[in-house]
């Protein structure tokens, strides 16, 4: 982040007031309605004109930046932890859990994740981390003999669609009935199981069904 | 069917030729589009005029109720197989392999199966019959120490929901993994499993989240 971002200079009263409320109706908007709601949707929810909101973030992926930063961070933070803890599955598991929670909260949360929101640069480090440190932690869950062996990290991408559409289903009825669909799958994970995998997608095929959504990043 | 259903009446063989072709971009539409697809675009595909398309059909449950007939056979057929199989797990999970299997195919299986499509009252029987059979599948493969045995019959719905995302994300890129999801959660079904789930969402909310994309019976 330059000097020169606007979003870095310090702001009279009344913009810091509309830039705090641009940034919750995006949380909001991003989580409910998806990476391409429109900048109409977005300065409505806000109360506050377009024109306003396009001074303060010139594209979607300036305020995508601020909206995911601390989620992001969560997610590496989950992974480090993952790492550090000395029974391998139970690593594994609560990483997945906790990617698992994020995105029941907030569908855009693995678009953001998987670049396929490429004008948020800030969050490229975090990106290459989480590329390291996933392959790591599958093959120390599965050489403690406890991760099925068949498991590839292209799996995290399917098993977290695979929440979301049980999340997204069922937000407004019954908010927590994702976990059940979450503990089923943990459970089908474990080496005990004994169903054969088909062939797994390859990792462009499965960026490319979280694109599937990719907005303009211009405004429209 | 009553006698005077304009369908079962014999038709002129350009009048066929249209009905087939209906017909044919319909169930493409459902599987691809969804329920609440257009009467246009249907008409469009078809390469028939609106006013055809309406003559023959006039609503979306007459065209529904063609289209869906022989996937809710399938269903139905597999729930009576399942209960005949001598082994209860092995029947279990061979239907929900034939549910998964007709979701993933089409992802307006699900809404007709559950009757979010009210104006499809010909397969009330069929309905009927598999909401009788299901719990007693479950309760088969429970009492033989293979299903877990906090699995719910809503459980079917959160997990076809789960796999119907897997395959809409992947259907153009790696249109079979979402047999891997399902093995998954296959497995994580099996009683060797140890995580305890949440609360079941009660039957009427699974119903309210298949019926989300509830569409209009009249064409619009």
């Amino acid at each position: 982040v330059s000097s020169s971002d606007p979003s870095t200079q310090p702001l009279r009263a009344d913009a810091q007031r509309n830039r705090d409320l641009i940034v919750r109706a995006a949380r909001e908007a991003f989580s409910k309605v998806g990476p391409s709601v429109s900048l109409n949707e977005v300065a409505r929810r806000a109360g506050v004109s377009a024109a306003t909101l396009l001074r303060r973030f010139p594209s979607r992926g300036d305020l995508i930046a601020v909206v995911y930063a601390e989620k992001i961070c969560q997610y590496v933070d989950a992974m480090d932890a993952a790492l550090a803890d000395p029974d391998p599955w139970n690593g594994f598991r609560s990483y997945l859990e906790t990617a698992f929670q994020l995105q029941a909260s907030d569908r855009s949360f693995a678009d953001v994740l998987t670049a396929s929101l490429p004008s948020a640069p800030q969050f490229a480090e975090e990106r290459r981390r989480a590329a390291r440190a996933l392959p790591l932690l599958i093959e120390r869950a599965q050489a403690a003999g406890r991760l099925r062996a068949d498991f590839v990290h292209q799996d995290v991408a399917l098993l977290l669609i695979a929440v979301a559409g049980v999340a997204d289903a069922m937000r407004d009825v019954a908010p927590e009935a994702w976990r059940r669909a979450a503990a089923v799958i943990i459970d089908g994970l474990q080496v005990t199981a004994g169903t054969p995998l088909v062939d797994a997608p390859t990792t462009a095929q499965t960026y490319r069904a979280f694109a599937r959504e990719r907005p303009d990043q211009r405004w429209r």
